[in-house]
């Protein structure tokens, strides 16, 4: 049985106030706590049910009655598996460990709003070996258990900085490369190796004091019938990020 | 106020067998409803509350209260319009409206399950261009009301054929491309104008039994760690398709 104090406090990590005071979140899922944990994520504590107990040796964990599990969890079927882990360090792109290489290129989000967009979008940041997404502040937290679900580990691979986008894109020095809806064809647009690739809000894409900053404007072209609604934000950075990493 | 009949009716629609015996199906929200009128499908009813009484002009369009909308919409916060529309005629491919040109590439779903994806990939189909969708049976209902939300109007676009794939595809007569993890890189295959590009369930790929209809074999490389799991199905055909017409 885990203890009370435990219970509450993981109930509490739902929301994003009580991760950063902690300073830390949880990961639900046998294969994604792994990930974090092959990764070097130092768990605090993995709860596991009695039909799940030999999956981790690690010294942490400890058995967790399906009921318990039930309240904690951020999903409608919990599956057996809740790691407790520490958040780590956000680091600054420039800082040695993740240092612009000439052939990085960073994402960067203004004001991301859906869960699911931003874990789909970390697990292609994985996918295509982006290090780097930087968020504005206004985009939804990375340690979200939404985004979390959607990333399946990925959050391990990807650093991720909150900050005010205009200053710091500005800092980094590289060029721009705004994904709008209508733009220069991306299959038409030359890619140099390091780029910052920047994608906006589901409802009304880059802001517009943020656009001032991009130095080309790309767009996915449509071959079908023209339509207003432009395509998935996450849908988007797949797509301009295969063509980045496919040249 | 609208009748208890349609009430009763509308309700019975978000099952699939229900939509299938009356041959009918309902799409939400202003713009989605818009987008099948302009592209000829046929209302037998739309329900508008008060505050969108003057959207449509059909003749078909009916009041309905908030409550009673709450009552027959899929949505968890109903937007205001649910148009009920007739099914439009599944074509087969190879009739006149439907013709594969040269430059035609079909899109193959095997036992793809989540309404989303489907949706997803019926809205991609749109974007690129592409004219047909053949399913296999166990896919999803393309007009199951999680599907058609998705598709944000697509639906209008694009034939779906439901049929047995193994058969109905080799009746095409043509190369057929399946997406899998271990494949030849999407990048260095060479693709005709016309093929198939053929995806499988989102759990377990393509079936063993199509895999041997399969003419090459597929994937969009990793270029982060190395993982087992592979991206999702809409999210593979949105690089793929892009990568078709890209060329």
């Amino acid at each position: 049985m885990a203890g009370k104090k435990w219970l509450r406090l993981v109930k509490s990590l739902h929301q994003k106030k009580y991760r950063n005071q902690h300073q830390l979140f949880f990961m639900e899922g046998a294969k994604a706590v792994g990930t974090l944990l092959e990764a070097g994520f130092v768990p605090e504590r993995i709860f596991v049910t009695l039909n799940q107990e030999l999956l981790f040796s690690h010294s942490q964990t400890e058995i967790i009655s399906e009921q318990e599990l039930k309240k904690i969890s951020a999903l409608q079927h919990p599956n057996g598996v809740l790691g407790v882990f520490r958040m780590p360090p956000q680091q600054a792109i420039t800082s040695e460990d993740w240092i612009v290489t000439p052939e990085d290129w960073i994402v960067a989000l203004d004001d991301v709003r859906d869960p699911g967009n931003l874990g789909t979008i970390i697990r292609l940041c994985d996918w295509f070996g982006i290090k780097n997404i930087v968020c504005s502040r206004t985009t939804v937290d990375c340690f979200n258990p939404k985004v979390l679900q959607a990333t399946m580990g990925s959050i391990a691979q990807v650093n991720i900085v909150y900050s005010n986008l205009e200053s710091y894109l500005k800092s980094l020095g590289l060029p721009i490369y705004g994904a709008v809806m209508e733009g220069t064809s991306v299959y038409q647009t030359a890619l140099p190796t390091s780029g910052i690739l920047l994608l906006g809000n589901e409802a009304n894409g880059i802001s517009a004091s943020l656009m001032q900053s991009v130095d080309a404007k790309i767009a996915i072209p449509q071959f079908g019938r023209e339509t207003a609604e432009s395509l998935n934000v996450a849908m988007a950075t797949g797509i301009v990020l295969s063509e980045i990493r496919r040249r």
